[in-house]
């Protein structure tokens, strides 16, 4: 189902409907994070006992409104980039098989008043990339690689 | 080939490569537009005879470095949104049948320092829903319809 996402609650409540058939594992990559609606349902993941992993951009993180804080709160594992410059994937995965990618923040503001668009594909040749370059930022933004006073 | 971009010239290559590979059309619908080496990539195919089509944000074409202005220079067609969300989609279809699409907007900033994906597939069914997108896009943005003493 390839879905250039329209404005409007159809292509959201597909997005959501897809986020919440996760049974087993859900990895978000995601720079920004502020949509209470969706914040709500990775809580419901985690809460069903689903392994959420969330991997987001330090800037970004601290914004007014983002979610970071509600999903740590919650128990969900959060890691983040130490860059200057920005982890700006906007991708998820459900059960290590579907893919959920595109130009959409998971901000308020993106799904209210932008144009946007999601692409939902569940070949392993498309999903496993995303898969690997998780794996690969998950564990470069492993806390104990974090450096609190950088060398000059 | 799905191809989420690590930093570097081998994906940024690629990339390239596959835009230079237009022979008869190129749309692109871009956020920011300001890699002043994919704005020499576009302009190259329009005086080889492809049709460019190009729709951009508004708040962005302005900004400093961009290439909109170029492009436009050079006789390449240019539409931008009127509204105060974002136009924020960043994909290009080559000879309506290979669709790049990802998290990259075209900055300097994001193909050096950003953590970003594109991915490129040719399957039909995901590329026939982004060029109706383009196409509904084109026509909204279609010059004769800017307001420019908005009624209060």
């Amino acid at each position: 189902c390839p879905c250039p996402l329209p404005r409007g609650d159809c292509a959201f409540s597909r997005l959501l409907r897809r986020l919440l058939s996760a049974r087993r594992s859900l990895e978000l990559c995601l720079f920004a994070f502020s949509s209470p609606q969706l914040g709500r349902a990775v809580r419901l993941l985690h809460r069903r006992g689903v392994r959420v992993r969330v991997v987001t951009d330090a800037q970004y993180m601290a914004l007014r409104g983002s979610q970071i804080g509600l999903l740590r709160h919650a128990g969900i594992q959060v890691r983040h980039d130490q860059e200057n410059g920005f982890m700006h994937h906007k991708f998820a995965i459900v059960d290590k098989k579907m893919l959920i990618t595109g130009s959409l923040n998971w901000t308020t503001q993106a799904i209210q008043n932008n144009r946007e668009n999601i692409l939902i594909v569940e070949d392993a040749e498309y999903v496993q990339p995303y898969l690997d370059e998780f794996e690969r930022i998950w564990e470069e933004y492993n806390p104990v690689k974090y450096m609190f006073f950088p060398k000059k």
